[in-house]
């Protein structure tokens, strides 16, 4: 299973905190973690998974792998800029939001486009013509966020994404 | 001057009655409109340009431009899905939002993301962690959006975008 | 119509000349010039194409317009880096090649993977596994480019592109 | 360390033969495996490098990974269309190519601009304005690729891509 987590390149302490327990559970639970492969919440989520010995993919906007942090371990080198933020959503079966700025707003908004069901820890919050939209599954607890991502990640259409760690 | 205007390929009669005000208006004012190129808000947008004469741009999805609707002069081609929205939103001065769907809130967030000003209508409002963000400009009528659209429009750093129709 | 010209940033007089011609040639039949948008062969073409009121488009490849050369009239903003080679050439129906590097190669690659025809002038010879392939039709001036480019355009499958200026 | 291996989604029996030998090669020694993800050399290369117990990257050009061959494990989904081919080379350190059709060469034009090395097997020949191009290395078995891909691989600036199988 592949689940994203996605949440601005600078965050708060207690983000940070959020998303190192998310990365800690994900590989607990055997699930390869993909990310925008930045500092910040993507930085946070990386180290917790390598803590608990998951395996990490970040998707980088550069030119080169310069700029992942030290717990990527499969760097995927864009050079799309921006536009890389679909590229991260569409690699996962749920994503789980962080905090995050107005690039995290564009993974939420291409993740519903595309059914990818989001999973949201203080994060944004939508209404469209004066009427909610609560498609962001509100969560309150890192474990709430992985048990959620995990019980409705998507099913690819024909194939089987094996876990490496499940096997 | 470039200004985009963004909206759901398939709208409201209300919409897309707004969408045309609004191509017609900034054609009077000698604006080039960037689009997504398809139907609903962005042919309106479209249409009501060119019936003043005005100059259309569509960036599309597609691996053609085939689906580009008949009032698109200049059809920019992207292959690249979804991923197009980021140079829809860039190509612009400042965007008009219409309405819209995840798509346009795709857009709506790249374009906050790159500093260029979102002036909307019946659009989306967002808020994060429980804090109301008003970086959505909104306005009341194509007429409104117009003059805001233009007197908010991004100076480009060191180019000086030409109106072909204002020489 | 709406014709391509790529080749690279920096480029012989000869080519610059070359392409400034091709540019004069098109504009004077009516065509709308595509093309990366930034200096040498892009520039040199886009001064062609304005120096008899063509209409130009740079499809650039940074993050706003400032790159853009002076000639450009609607420079298309992709932040996408080198993926921009793509949709320059989807945005065209036939390509004119002077010189290049590789990202012109990258180019023509598309081109002729779209089945978009590209005329070559100074440009790439490919073989593949020995054998000769002789995709890229070779001319020897800036008028057999331009009246090559003009008969093998690819027709839009439902869709007119009008020329705006043979209207 | 992260290698590259490209070519055709549709290839002979001989080029499938030396791609899933690379790819018995390139796992043996420890080496990530990233290629287009599809059928063809791709499937074939993922296949080997599965046989061995190796780790595969497939980048994606479609909506899903429905595409994927049966030997991805790691499907990154695009949506970028033929784009993907940027991301393809740009997260390697080196690209073996087999044999190829116009997706492969805009692959290599792509690697050469990025400095990236290429080794050939069967694949295309270059030359510029009647010079013959050398800088793809050909070479005429699987070992001699697998070795040059290794020995020449390009070194991330700062970052230390670890091989998960060499730890």
């Amino acid at each position: 299973m592949i689940i994203g987590v996605i949440g601005a390149s600078s965050c708060s302490p207690e983000e940070a905190k959020l998303a190192e327990n998310v990365g800690e559970l994900l590989a607990q639970r055997g699930v390869i973690v993909v990310c925008g492969g930045l500092g910040g919440v993507m930085e946070a989520v990386c180290r917790g998974a390598k803590s608990k010995d998951g395996l990490t993919v970040g998707i980088l906007p550069g030119q080169d792998s310069s700029m992942a942090n030290p717990w990527v371990d499969i760097p995927v080198v864009t050079g799309l800029g921006e536009a890389r933020n679909v590229v991260v959503v569409k690699s996962t079966q749920s994503v789980i939001a962080i905090g995050g700025s107005y690039g995290t707003l564009s993974e939420i908004a291409y993740a519903l486009k595309s059914s990818i069901p989001v999973i949201g820890l203080n994060t944004w919050s939508l209404s469209r013509n004066g009427q909610e939209d609560d498609s962001i599954i509100k969560v309150q607890s890192a474990a709430a966020a992985v048990d959620k991502a995990i019980s409705l990640a998507k099913r690819p259409k024909n194939y089987e994404i094996a876990s490496l760690h499940s096997q």
